[in-house]
């Protein structure tokens, strides 16, 4: 296969590296994935993370297993092990239907093309969604964005980073207020990373904090990712983003999702049907020290009770557009049913 | 002075203690307070913490002082350098009119019994939101509550969580959401240890998570404190408060604030009079260790900006009612400006 380079994963001479999320922003560590088992491990503990890069790492991975001469029963246990690393991101299973499922001859040429395909793809898909979605942006707004959506979590730009970003570019002023995102703090670890090295203002605060910066009229515009796009406009994403949809609703405050086609479930009707991940209570009562999944510290007494859903639904009535790389699909779009009514070029 | 005690404030033999619940569950470590101003750094650090307990704190501090024969301008100064320490609790402002500025002949018998006074009535004060409270609370209810409003943070049984506390007893079974009340934690660190000890069942939660629950039918009423009311209803509380009561205004859920009079300012017509206190941003961009006031764990770059109010506003229109030892205040007594037609007996 190929070299193939980003800014969290990359092919390179037959090697499969991933960047440790976890250990952002105060070591770039890379880690060599041998195995689709050792990608469902990284999946499985953050150290890649983001719906459209899951998918592409799962399929570098299934490719790199391919290339090393794995039989078509090995290739399709691994991709079934691979989808359930991550049940709530749909990426991860566009992936594994595009390299095996729907595929009646597994040949290795085809799975490699076909990863690279995917990789190669989803940087456009950014540049698409970053030029749609900067037109939502003015001068001088100043916007809310959860959760990490940048270079992070994608082969590109990113997908709501990659908006802000696009529209910094264009010279817009723009000022962001990044969400922490606890429990998991992927805003305050990794979006104040990406934004310190875009050179854009921002400001960080405690996910309860928005509400009030809204009600004080110093919020312009939310900005954020989704995990998986029901077809009727329905979406989970990371835990928190209810909240902030529902008090950007409250204070009258535009809302916008920005995802790649590949995170819309065409065939999944609504958020009811998405399924949500819980996770490790750990989590919540500290904070984890992520080199060896212990925690470095722990707040809270050892048996407190501990609900940690990864995900929430947010109902596409408070949603005021959807920014794909096909473009803009806004409120009335979405109540007349637009999504469902473009597929994957790709699926069956 | 006389001896007192309570779980987080003693006299004892005439010995200043504070438990110092930086250090909370962890540790349970009582520090001596030897003068004014070191109960002034004592509650910066929030060593002692809780509107109400601010306010009895700062009082035993100053009549602590007068005993050891402290000049009335000392008394006069200390007082001021005490209500400077925490801006935004009101308490601490009642506490020090009542025992210096209210009164123009300053003898040390007097200020003591008006100190011990307040740590007496404070314990009766919390017996009656208590009572009046836990009527609003039917058998079975799952209720959220935001920071840590328990006898950590009065001489009695707490505010909304002596409200809690109370039903319990009356042999309610209810089941408690804990905000973890980022960035301090006092709900994960402090509200589990109490409800724990209480034997209540409880479970805890991110910040971001309540409006989820409630979206899914999981909470039917919310309880928390106050550092200070205006007249008109309107309150200051812990930073994350507004958010909450915006999405149980948003899911239909009854949104309840419990505080002694001693909370309420009738001198402050609105919540846009009430000051704000910001913190140090560290507290936003790792956790804080307890101990030694630095940060045990950064999990940001070092120079990355942040936005660190303590507290946030709640308009009178969101709160279904405020619960006083005098009574249960409604939406229309709050409108109607109830609060401002009773005065505190002892002010002039």
């Amino acid at each position: 296969m190929k070299d193939l380079d980003s800014l969290a994963l990359k092919y390179d001479g037959g090697r499969l590296l991933v960047l440790d999320q976890r250990l952002l922003p105060h070591e770039e560590r890379w880690v060599q994935c041998h195995s689709p088992d050792d990608m469902c491990h990284i999946i499985k503990t953050l150290q890649v993370r983001g719906a459209p890069l899951i998918g592409i790492a799962a399929a570098l991975a299934i490719a790199d297993f391919a290339a090393r001469g794995a039989s078509e029963s090995a290739l399709r246990l691994a991709a079934k092990n691979l989808l359930a690393s991550r049940p709530t991101a749909v990426n991860l299973r566009l992936a594994m239907d595009r390299l095996i499922f729907n595929t009646d001859y597994l040949e290795v040429d085809g799975i490699c093309l076909r990863a690279v395909d995917l990789f190669e793809e989803d940087r456009r898909l950014c540049d698409a969604m970053a030029e749609h979605g900067a037109s939502l942006i003015a001068d001088g707004d100043n916007l809310v964005t959860h959760c990490n959506t940048g270079s992070l979590v994608t082969t590109g730009t990113g997908t709501a980073l990659g908006v802000i970003k696009r529209a910094w570019q264009q010279g817009k002023r723009v000022h962001v207020f990044v969400d922490e995102t606890r429990p998991l703090l992927q805003g305050a670890r990794l979006t104040t990373w990406e934004l310190q090295q875009a050179g854009i203002p921002h400001t960080l605060i405690t996910d309860s904090m928005a509400a009030g910066l809204m009600a004080q009229r110093r919020i312009d515009k939310v900005f954020l990712g989704a995990d998986r796009i029901a077809a009727n406009g329905d979406f989970a994403n990371k835990i928190g983003t209810y909240n902030l949809a529902v008090v950007a609703q409250y204070h009258g405050i535009p809302f916008y999702v920005v995802a790649p086609y590949t995170t819309v479930d065409f065939e999944c009707p609504d958020g009811s049907q998405i399924p949500i991940e819980e996770r490790n209570p750990e989590e919540v009562g500290g904070f984890a020290s992520v080199a060896d999944g212990q925690p470095a510290l722990k707040w809270t007494l050892p048996d407190v009770p501990v609900f940690n859903p990864a995900f929430d639904v947010t109902p596409a009535a408070l949603v005021s557009g959807i920014v794909l790389d096909k473009g803009i699909f806004g409120r009335e779009d979405l109540q007349a049913g637009a999504l469902a009514q473009f597929k994957s070029p790709f699926e069956k």
